[in-house]
């Protein structure tokens, strides 16, 4: 990946990009008036698409409806609700199906052009009318400024829209890629993650496309976690609709590479705000792992340091216990000489070394403090043994963790 | 196993069993008086000795030193102190020894005859003047009413001290055995658990006593979770002083049986009480998975049920919200067919079935709520594929473990 690749970062997130307008609504899968719980996605012409889903044997029914209609590798709309995740019921494939065809009747598309998905409780019947009742609205609702809409339609327990976009060249052309995402709890991405939709107007093969998302996903989505729990409505999907006028992206390249970093700084940001935004969340964290012998021993690494829950409590009270540190390198199975291993605390306050070569070192407990005060903290884990790295981004475990979770259908 | 194993529960933990006495003293490790951070346990005479320990690649100092003590398969005593992990010190190994040094000399034993342990925060020097400063009060202390105390020597945020002893007949004559056990957080043992002593005077060889406790962890303490994180100092060991009188059990059979279902009496208790007093705990969870087509799927499936931190946190809401306990099935790698999966709840309050054929069934969610406002509940998973069955235990995720571990060391 050449670092000479210029990116800008531009408002409009899913809309950001050429020929792409998006919007949000209530239809009244909620009781909260207030709350947009049905999201669309438009490009004007079909374009190529990609995706990933959850590796969970509990698959959300749109996944599988989605999976049927990406066979062909295109698309042309998104159709999203949230408040109910059609997932472990009997008519859950009838219902993502008849989702699939009132958006494509409304917007004039091929029902096999849908991308259909849903989020929420897992195991209540989503009833077809409120959806079927609102669906004109929904066409209305499309619109350039509509990615925020969309952003908002999608969400859960999330307390923010995410959304970002970039411009960047490829092949002398402007494109622009911009993505939405949600997730909050039961996040655990394992090969996949949780709700994304992704669109460019680059012009990039179907197979160019899935290649370039599969890639991206193995340190991007795949190394956050909120609370250890994949869920069974993951996935991440990309529209790509050429309308940028490149020359098509067909195989590996200078170009391939452009595209991979543009999407990399989209999909980086999104994880930031999904680790960010878990559940409860006071803290983002973000653990960065270097000196690695290989970069599996690198990524199991800084994810199972991310996922402790003892570490999680104490980041959430400021507290530099970094013995937890260590005890989670200790059980990740990955094969590290505990006895080489520096451990950093960092944020915008500074940063303060608190163990080298596997032992406590002395430190200020003021200056710790003042510096995991800090609303986003980074771990630093050097292992001394190679030269891979990786990073892994989580949240601290909070009261708010529980509150939300202890009573979350009621 | 033979059903007809007849076993009465005895008073007395660790000094149930003839032979043993145990004690426990406040020696100035922790600033509170009032908290005790020193025990012990002798026998009379020396026994064999079996012991597991954690996998965790970080492993205390006292642990290294046990396995050199125990390569014998002989031992006649045990010290353990609370208040800190001796794990993480350039000088752990020298206090480990120190420690057995000074109560082998206390007793008049040889020191490779002590088991040595420590169980608090990790990193920090321990310091070996209080523990040498308490050895004559340590010594002293021992008694065949002492179980209680050096129970309570090895509590770090244990609530409840947890002991256990049954009586049982081995080839005609009476043998008892009992254990304490300590672990409150950082419990999600993986070939052994937190610390674990247990004692009997039925006499059986070292080999076998070894053979008995590795099997037996299998089902029990590798079983239990209550935050996901594996220990650095967890241990499990027994000491055998063959004082019952019994013709040593040296091989497989019906004595070894029933000292099998003897020990495995004891160690159940343990991990019900250790699970049920997980840190912030207010529930013990309880899940039996039956009709699974293997062993290893029906642990993998109890185990990733126990450990979901949704569904522990709605454990403590007392919510009924069974598609987390098919999401974690879902995730936990096991091959189960989702559509076959049947899920009830059960306490003392009744039973409900909430789930059958990987789909919701109308229920009474008062009546669930009734279920699952108990301090005891089962979650019972039919999977509906074969003959194999397994249980695992685990608690509720609380606003109690948040506080506990947000500053765990100050």
């Amino acid at each position: 990946m050449k670092e000479s690749v210029k990116m800008k970062k531009v408002e409009g997130g899913v809309c950001a990009a050429k020929g792409f307008t998006a919007g949000g609504i209530h239809c009244g899968i909620r009781k909260n008036r207030d709350k947009k719980d049905l999201s669309v996605i438009f490009s004007e012409v079909p374009g190529t698409a990609a995706a990933v889903y959850t590796t969970n044997l509990v698959k959300g029914a749109p996944l599988v409806v989605t999976k049927q209609h990406l066979a062909d590798g295109k698309a042309q709309a998104v159709i999203c609700n949230s408040g109910n995740a059609n997932t472990c019921n009997a008519n859950g494939i009838e219902i993502a199906q008849q989702m699939s065809g009132l958006l494509a009747d409304e917007l004039g598309i091929g029902a096999n052009d849908v991308i259909v998905a849903s989020t929420g409780v897992i195991g209540q019947p989503l009833d077809i009318e409120p959806i079927a009742g609102g669906m004109k609205a929904l066409g209305a609702s499309l619109s350039k400024d509509g990615s925020t809409d969309a952003a908002e339609g999608i969400m859960t327990t999330d307390t923010i829209k995410k959304e970002i976009a970039v411009e960047f060249e490829l092949g002398g052309k402007t494109c622009r890629i911009g993505g939405i995402a949600k997730g909050s709890g039961m996040i655990h991405p394992d090969m996949a993650t949780m709700l994304v939709f992704i669109t460019t107007d680059a012009a990039i093969s179907s197979a160019m496309l899935q290649k370039a998302l599969s890639g991206d996903i193995q340190s991007t989505f795949n190394m956050i976690s909120v609370d250890g729990d994949t869920s069974t409505n993951d996935m991440v999907c990309v529209i790509a609709n050429g309308l940028a006028g490149n020359e098509p992206v067909t195989g590996e390249g200078e170009d391939f590479s452009a595209f991979m970093k543009a999407l990399n700084t989209v999909t980086v940001s999104l994880c930031r705000m999904l680790a960010g935004d878990g559940e409860g969340a006071t803290k983002l964290l973000e653990c960065t792992v270097t000196g690695a012998s290989d970069l599996k021993c690198a990524k199991t690494v800084a994810k199972s340091v991310i996922c402790s829950s003892l570490l999680k409590a104490a980041m959430f009270g400021a507290d530099a216990n970094w013995g937890r540190v260590l005890c989670a390198i200790g059980y990740s199975k990955a094969d590290v000489d505990v006895n080489k291993i520096d451990v950093s605390f960092r944020s915008p306050k500074g940063e303060i070394c608190v163990c080298r070569n596997g032992a406590g070192v002395e430190f200020s407990e003021e200056k710790a403090k003042e510096i995991l005060l800090e609303k986003e903290i980074e771990i630093l884990v050097e292992l001394n043994s190679g030269t891979a790295s990786s990073k892994a981004w989580g949240c601290d475990l909070t009261y708010d963790y529980v509150k939300i979770n202890g009573d979350y259908r009621t």
